[in-house]
């Protein structure tokens, strides 16, 4: 089970104006196969599917938590390329072709299927699959080996997006990511450590520029947020301390396990788009629907 | 953002047997166009995408609170299906050919790709799309009519594959989903209601059957299940309460606003699987595991 | 069966230039999940399965005459479509680089795939999808909630599409398809009350942006287009008649019944691209042809 | 435009019992690449994208007008498999598990997606795909050669399902098919000799096997079926007749243009499955029913 | 089994400056259904599922040497492709944005999922597909018709590409492998003679314009690589000459079989792109990798 | 470019009976993203696109060898199919349903599409996917990352199916893919050695069941398969010779590179089936193509 907090993990800056190319660029960081779909399904399923949970507890906790840490991704992501949209059409009534902007855009289905907003696929548009996207083998090694490889792919990916759009809130969403990113590849390394008595997190970083180069990965670290895990629980998941100890590589900083969340940020209000008929309610409506909300309350 | 908790929403029972066959079919409830996964990630990211989040919040709540009880509703059908398919192989050296009784089951991916759990793909082997099974328009009747059709055609399903097998777990799991679903179902008619006028609670129970009907319903009904919303949230999403007010239809019981979560069950640990190699650690391996676990501790 | 008349429904206008982007995203109200591709084939699937047709033939009778109305549908999407990529080239020996204006174009398909023409694809070249995009579940209230939403989907896309192009064809021929989309909710709708008694006409219409706001609606409107439903056959669904009668909630107007189809208008003659190759028949070919068929005439 | 009939192309026999993996392979008569819904939309869309149609008439009223014939194969083959399937479960409350012989039969969506009757995919349950499906080049000899060429690979997959069921339906209905496709490979035969001069009737039939090896091929050919090619209008595509003339190779018969449609049979009318819910009408809400229909006729 | 020679079938040029989008375009020539994956893998499956392979020597070996010349074409265009791209970012540190004519560019996949190169999908990014692009069915003369009729649709899709873009690279690959797809064309349909007694060679050109039409076929046809049919093969498939014998039909020169491959061209060193990480070895990790190279070379 | 051969890379036994649904799980292996066409085109691609060739020679030689050993396992893998499958139907007019026995198989794309061979695709009839199974980051430490990871998980499905049938064609395969394999993870462990400075072989074997406990691979290791690297190559690729070096971890034998190809076994010859019409050529038929050949011949 789960519950839910109305917070994102960090607050978003505002973009400083319409970027629907680029919010086309982020959508294979939300429905790629590397995107943060697929880190929560994968983690999900594995966590699902652990067999032997009690006797291999602290890679079960570590596999879980996680989990839950990218619901919180899969949120920050959409809300990135929800704001980056904004504005790219104009109100208007219909004869005066108030979304003629969207036409040559990449992606349509931002324009046609949602009023402008994230939904699971690519950056081609191609949906999110759960049954080519998922690894979830059972055998503890190759699955950790796995989810060691899907941080390390989709941190390139996370970069390349960078280095596509200097759009504020894009490159605030993927500086955060990249320090989480790296905290997850390292956990992964060091679960495979104990599992194996092979230390891959010598490996690290790949690629090899490490997250320093990117402007917004710089105040995060600053915070120390690359050295926390966090159980992203209330009580659960308390053994992944077993595996996320000592000290940080880079900066010598003592690893923390934080039970609990981050403290987090506001989740956007997004502003109508009436030419989207979203949410298409009128003012009149809106007297009938208050009217309404509070006679059945009545009841 | 969310926290993550270790339980099940309910407790399950053990299968008398294996019941690979039934499991595959299980996996239309997990991965369908109509499956669990396709309600957590329709109100998912209909809850990111909802404009006018303040304005409208009774209705931004119900999404939002609903999809957290969704994820325990992909985690409660996923834990099903491996319990169901446990059993159908043996172990033993590969010589012996220990998973011979699994080439003429239906669902090869149970055998072949994973350690025979659950993976969010449907009956047939398809693999759940985000760009296909994700209905977002950002316009709110339209969300909230398909909201309430997806709801129907999920308790369609599910009504037919508890019809197809006997098997105690899921059986349970269904005759759960079913009662959940009727709420479900039941909030955004409501939803619809206020924000429309127009009151479809009276074409309920679609199809017609109800609830009643199916034994392992009995009991949640019994215990008040299907007249409960939770918010499964600590402190958020409590304007439901706007919307999920008044009496049940089928008994004229008060309806109530639960924030928070169900009590809930254990989530059951997965015995070992030698012959898929699942978790694949040996005692051996497993001591050296124990140290290594705590060497670092050390550090 | 089906005969055909080699007719389209509505005569269309001649475009101004090409639009080869404006097609791409008039691709989707073709090949989408909400294109005319899905009314066709959801309606035409159901009225196959439906079960107990003689016992409830005005509902069968509704479902099996609209399949055949949403044939002509395709047929003048596609038909749009086809008009407006046509200019996007010229002629010329290949070393010129014909088609030079094609390579920014949103969809290549149009080009390298065919001769500039319509295939069942959507906005971002997805196929059409049988088994994702048709809905049939043999339950008559679950289908006709189904087709209520199907249309009221199908209407909002085309809205988005109308927005994004100025387009004479396109909008000439969405004009017509909010009309008679509009008759289509309706006697969904309709059919919908009489089976379950509840009146969900009066959502409608839904987005609440009613058809007059749409220039090219107007005069279908005027000619009473909007009250209007066709059996689309000689002799047969006769029935549809105990489900689309009274008055039009708008207008008051008597909604009555056609036996048969509406006047039509001529199919376009597309003409050559040389540069395409199509249909790629040189003068001195269609001589040898010209004396091939009056030869084989002769036997 | 369409007008549809409410009949079948030929009268079709009653199974003499429930054959559920029979119809699974029928399946890919329907929805797989060769199936009838890609004879069906493959001449739609290159009918819609014809470029000359006047000048090319003959072999654009041949294209056509096999459309709309194909329209009724697409009828045949679904009605077929929705008649082979009924039998396989039976009434009963759920909880005696009236579905149970469905768990392991091969197509899993027949049982929980539809009330056990077809959609357009394939015998694996792949979904029929309009991108992939359909081929539109634009180039009249190659489309010819196309639609020769599928005819064949369509044949081909006839013969082999034939030969998988004795299911007195599925025979009668591919036996009719055959020689129906049959008149079509030579039509498009005869189409590519008039365009280009090359005679590639001489390979037929291809595989070699002749119809006459099929039983229920006998009797239509016995009554001439082979030789009669319909226009399946009642006005238009009269030029086929510059194509489709001479004798039949096979026989010397005399070969013939029928304007309009063969004469036909019964469409068989389906009995209700109250396990799958379908048409789900209890008698009760049937009487409801029946009043709000002459009700509201009375408006 | 085949053995690999490090070259290309012939020499490429270098373009004269980045063209992302004539390379999006090229990947339709690729990874789309009529590309050349599709041939390669289309006479590879054939080859490998060929029935009585003695008796039907000639044609086993026609299907099984196109094969390995295909493997070539594959590698041809895939560096056409690299080649292409090259360019269209610029080194330099992520917060520059190095990467930010990327974002509008046709395929985002080129620059976020690989290095700025190939993949096998095709010209809107949908993946070469198995299932559904390889045809083989066995029966020899479908085989033969489909591959004749293949390698039409790939010479139509290889014109267009060609008329898209003038690119000195892409021009040069595609007029090798239009000369290299006509004789591919001519010796199917040599086949089908000898198989059938029908000569379709007078069907080609399809479509009709010939080869001499585009400027970079002309140097490989007055080179008579058009009456060279390569075995691709020490010392097998020597049966070939059975079938691609006599004079060629446009300039009546002699058809020979060459045993083994064309002489062939280098395969181009693609430079590093830093800002996409590739191959992403900085100078010092090069000289640990050297040391280790000679360290462990002392093993 | 390649040279083909006409062999195996071993010889494979007949099997002692039909063996359809064992086939069916072994398409896991050959179409399944781990399986070889994977393994094959990841390889071929990351050859094409290696970027700095000349630098990074020996792991340049280390992938584009290695593809060509994976053509031999496509290879060895369909022919395993295509035998196991032969005997399931009989041969016999279609009259006697002379593929009855096929209904029931799992899968129906063996009977239907192709004449009982092998198609790329995987053990649900899934067609292999070029966009979502070809991993072509171009960064090299990342794509040796997977080639290591795709190589275990390539490992483990080979298991896996190998528990499933002791089918001996199928067992003979695996037995020498499971040794092949073996080489190829160790190979790109040791690339990595070299690339990061850290030696994962530690982790080998993934799963830690070594390849002594499966009967056929242990006369292949008797025969020191496991220790030599092919080149595949006459001249080229020979700087492998750089990594692969030294001794092996399990048995201490010396590591050596061979220059070319294995011996080779026998190409099975595939006998007709007259039921599937393949190759479908009769007596008569071969006795006109005799001629035919001949004739042409003498041209």
């Amino acid at each position: 089970m789960i519950t839910r907090i109305d917070k994102l993990q960090i607050e978003l800056p505002m973009p400083d104006g319409p970027d629907a190319n680029g919010a086309a660029a982020v959508q294979e960081l939300l429905g790629g196969k590397f995107g943060e779909m697929s880190t929560l399904n994968n983690y999900m399923f594995q966590s699902f599917a652990f067999r032997q949970k009690r006797k291999l507890k602290p890679f079960y906790d570590l596999v879980a938590s996680i989990t839950a840490e990218e619901f919180g991704h899969v949120e920050l992501v959409s809300n990135t390329i929800n704001l980056m949209i904004y504005g790219t059409t104009f109100p208007g009534d219909p004869d005066v072709t108030p979304m003629q902007n969207a036409k040559d855009k990449r992606n349509s289905y931002h324009f046609i299927d949602t009023a402008q907003t994230a939904k699971p696929f690519d950056s081609m548009g191609a949906g999110w699959n759960g049954a080519d996207y998922v690894f979830n083998s059972g055998n503890l090694v190759l699955d950790l080996l796995h989810n060691f490889f899907l941080e390390c792919g989709a941190r390139t990916h996370k970069m390349r997006v960078y280095e596509m759009t200097d759009n504020p809130v894009a490159r605030e969403m993927i500086g955060y990511l990249l320090v989480r990113g790296g905290v997850h590849v390292m956990a992964y390394a060091k679960a495979l450590e104990i599992a194996t008595g092979v230390d891959i997190t010598k490996m690290l970083p790949i690629p090899s520029l490490d997250n320093s180069h990117f402007e917004t990965t710089r105040k995060f670290e600053a915070e120390g947020v690359h050295r926390k895990l966090y159980t992203f629980s209330a009580k659960d998941y308390k053994d992944v301390v077993k595996i996320w100890k000592g000290t940080h590589p880079e900066d010598g900083g003592k690893l923390e396990v934080i039970q609990g969340t981050p403290q987090g940020g506001p989740i956007p209000d997004l502003p109508p788009i009436p030419e989207s008929f979203a949410p298409g309610i009128s003012q009149e409506d809106f007297m009938e629907i208050a009217k309404r909300l509070q006679r059945s309350a009545g009841i």
